[in-house]
């Protein structure tokens, strides 16, 4: 299915985010994008005869009228040199949806045809410039909200998870070509590798394989980003908390429109490392429905929290429900801040210590800010796991199964190859689980797949 | 303050809408621009040497840790063919707000400042490159809803009215220049021109200024939109007929998401002309305070409605309801709909046509579907005007405003020439009349009136 021929008609998209902006860009791709562009072209020159790569001021008229729709730059790009693969127009116009649109409707009267989502990689793809893995990392590097997963994207990217599976990929093709080749022979009795080869061949990649879904807790949580609950008794001080650490973010990151906030859940950057926080609603018992609500939704955040931040008064003595948070927090990674540290301390300090001796214990004060630098030091480095630089990490579900079904296969070869069987038997299940690694880089995979994976992909991607 | 060198910073910002897209923009201006992005750029080649108009493929890295940020497309174009006038780089990247935002922190850390809101055409402006009525079109293109509005403001960008007010605004120059002439020869006694003949060029700009102020009330409209409101009493079909217009509008117009919809409020498209159409909430009297203010709102909305789309019920008698609303609607531009016309008729008919003889009356269905067609000529025959050619509409009120204070100033000026006033004291009058017709196209535009123009511009623009 892949390295297939170009694809007969050409495409188009709007390929920015939806909205008032100072600049929009409709993008066209195929065989007939020069022409199907020029159409549309006021300016000097042939888009078709210009250099690659070149940047042309115009204007996009309707062909019909001869009015002019806007001001335009039109960037030319030649294949196979492309994002797609194709010949490739990008029309730069104000960021006005109206006029985007109107350029759509004109490319589809001159013969373009609107791209489905993800269709431009789905080409790129198509036309072997970027493998499936690769394919999919794009939307990943879009919609990264964190620098680990950003990180992480751009290394699928460049391809090194799919270096990895298309070696061991190649590695099972070679002990099948291996295993042919015996049968071949087989009547002369002549066998290349003995079983205890065989098995240990087979077992490299199997060990691969079973290391490859061995990073999978932890890639998914590059993906999905850690969660952080502060929690505490009713005015112990957690909104502070929260608007402490959000003014703050607010002050560092540029402050850009378009974010929405929403009350019970934030992002907040930590010296880079986005957590999600949680602020429960005052934890308590309570018979009314809304607050009930608020609290098993902050149970739920508490229960796949990466880390708690449990707040304490340290200017009143511990109370009962203090400990009835204790018992709750038992066995939880947590940070424990003692609040209010501006005022005279009545708590029991020690009785803390004792009862939480594995703890990060911090005095702090939301009035004061005082604490807040070692708070974020110590969810930095409570949080934060040295990235393995080698190994590449398997993030994605789809991988996962695929590696799942791959790893199936060859341990019912491995036991097929205990149990001396013939290597016919063997070769079955080895190329299944080739098969299964090539629907990872989509060396092997059904159009189906193709429209799950870039279904969800951006239109104009 | 126009024409001035050039800025000494360098300025950058996202010029693409911000979401999750598969491409996003940040461009950088200034005399800096080339050597700031040199520092993020991996790639090959130096971006100050290659061609003017090239776009290059290469990494955006972060220079303190050479880490890979994005792939990236840099677009390089040289002062003074860009949108600024000055050097200008546009990076495009993958359209995910982490990556934006990140780029342009690094370009701030190697010497950009973040541009303020539409300080990228301020400095086109101050460049000379367009003028301050081009400058202000540049955010009516992007921000216009409709195609009036929207060839209204490409044509104000190509400079239609600039022209004609810069026009006027010499003429006053070159008789103003009379009238010194002729004060420095007064004590021959020459004068250039006789009263009747400085009357009469006065009169000439004066007479075209008040053409431009005329057309006000239409450029309005036309930047504005119209409405038209939906009214009747409960039940009579309302809702299905705004439902009816908005369907056949939305299989018409590219289904694209973030368009927000607003239940009262909807604009749809009769044959190209947009319609904000306010469904009012059955119109009622009632206690209801919620309900009350849906009425309240739908008052409002019949006030400066264009275009009142009146339903009646044809299956059934009129009903007193029906009488409070044909008083209601006295003197308004409406259309009256007999919806129900799929049931047999009960209504009296002749009796509406008695009492709206100036009315457009439709037999209409919103389960058939029949007189749609009927009713979109009727709207489109009633409201759309067909738009001057030759004379650019203002549209704008602070252009307005300069236009009344020339008008005023030319007015006196013109009184004193019919009192026989010395020329002396014409002269006053007439600067002020070109420097409010200045204001207008920047010439004499102060920094407070700039930072109101362009702060309401996108950031990027």
């Amino acid at each position: 299915m892949r390295r297939q021929a170009g694809q007969d008609d050409t495409i188009c998209a709007i390929s920015t985010a939806i909205g008032l902006a100072g600049i929009g860009v409709v993008r066209v791709s195929g065989a007939k994008a020069f022409q199907v562009v020029q159409s549309l072209f006021k300016g000097s020159g042939e888009l078709a005869k210009v250099q690659s790569h070149t940047a042309h001021y115009g204007h996009v008229i309707d062909p019909n009228s001869l009015e002019i729709v806007d001001e335009a730059l039109f960037l030319v790009m030649k294949a196979p040199r492309t994002y797609t693969g194709e010949d490739v127009v990008e029309i730069q116009t104000h960021g006005s949806p109206l006029i985007l649109e109107k350029i759509l409707s004109l490319l589809v009267m001159q013969g373009a045809r609107l791209a489905a989502p993800g269709e431009f990689t789905r080409r790129a793809f198509l036309l072997g410039r970027i493998d499936l893995v690769q394919a999919e990392a794009v939307m990943e590097v879009i919609t990264a909200e964190n620098w680990d997963h950003h990180g992480w994207a751009l290394k699928q990217l460049k391809g090194s998870l799919s270096r990895q599976v298309e070696f061991l990929r190649e590695h099972l093709l070679q002990i099948l070509a291996h295993i042919e080749a015996s049968i071949d022979f087989s009547e002369e009795g002549i066998h290349f590798w003995t079983d205890s080869e065989m098995g240990k061949e087979i077992g490299s990649v199997s060990e691969e394989v079973e290391r490859l879904l061995a990073g999978y807790a932890e890639g998914r949580k590059i993906r999905e980003g850690f969660t952080a609950v502060i929690i505490g008794r009713p005015n112990v001080g957690k909104s502070s908390l929260m608007n402490l650490l959000l003014e703050e973010d607010r002050a560092i990151v540029t402050p850009l429109p378009g974010t929405t906030r929403d009350i019970l859940q934030e992002t907040v950057h930590i010296e880079g490392l986005p957590l999600r926080i949680t602020d429960t609603a005052g934890y308590r018992a309570t018979e009314d429905p809304i607050e009930a609500e608020g609290v098993r939704r902050g149970e739920e955040a508490l229960e796949k929290a990466d880390l708690i931040l449990w707040m304490l008064d340290s200017s009143e003595p511990l109370q009962i429900e203090d400990d009835v948070l204790a018992r709750r927090l038992k066995g939880k990674r947590k940070i424990i801040l003692l609040n209010k540290s501006d005022l005279p301390e009545c708590l029991d300090h020690s009785r803390i210590r004792t009862e939480h001796p594995q703890e990060v214990i911090l005095p702090f004060s939301t009035v004061t800010g005082s604490g807040l630098g070692d708070l974020k030091r110590e969810i930095k480095q409570l949080l934060r796991k040295q990235p393995e630089k080698e190994q590449p990490l398997v993030a994605l579900l789809r991988h996962r199964t695929a590696l799942e079904a791959a790893s199936k296969s060859l341990h019912r070869a491995i036991k097929a190859v205990e149990e001396n069987a013939s290597w016919e038997f063997l070769a079955a299940d080895l190329r299944e689980g080739a098969d299964s690694l090539g629907e990872i880089i989509g060396e092997t995979t059904t159009d189906e797949i193709l429209d799950q994976i870039f279904n969800n992909f951006c239109i104009g991607k």
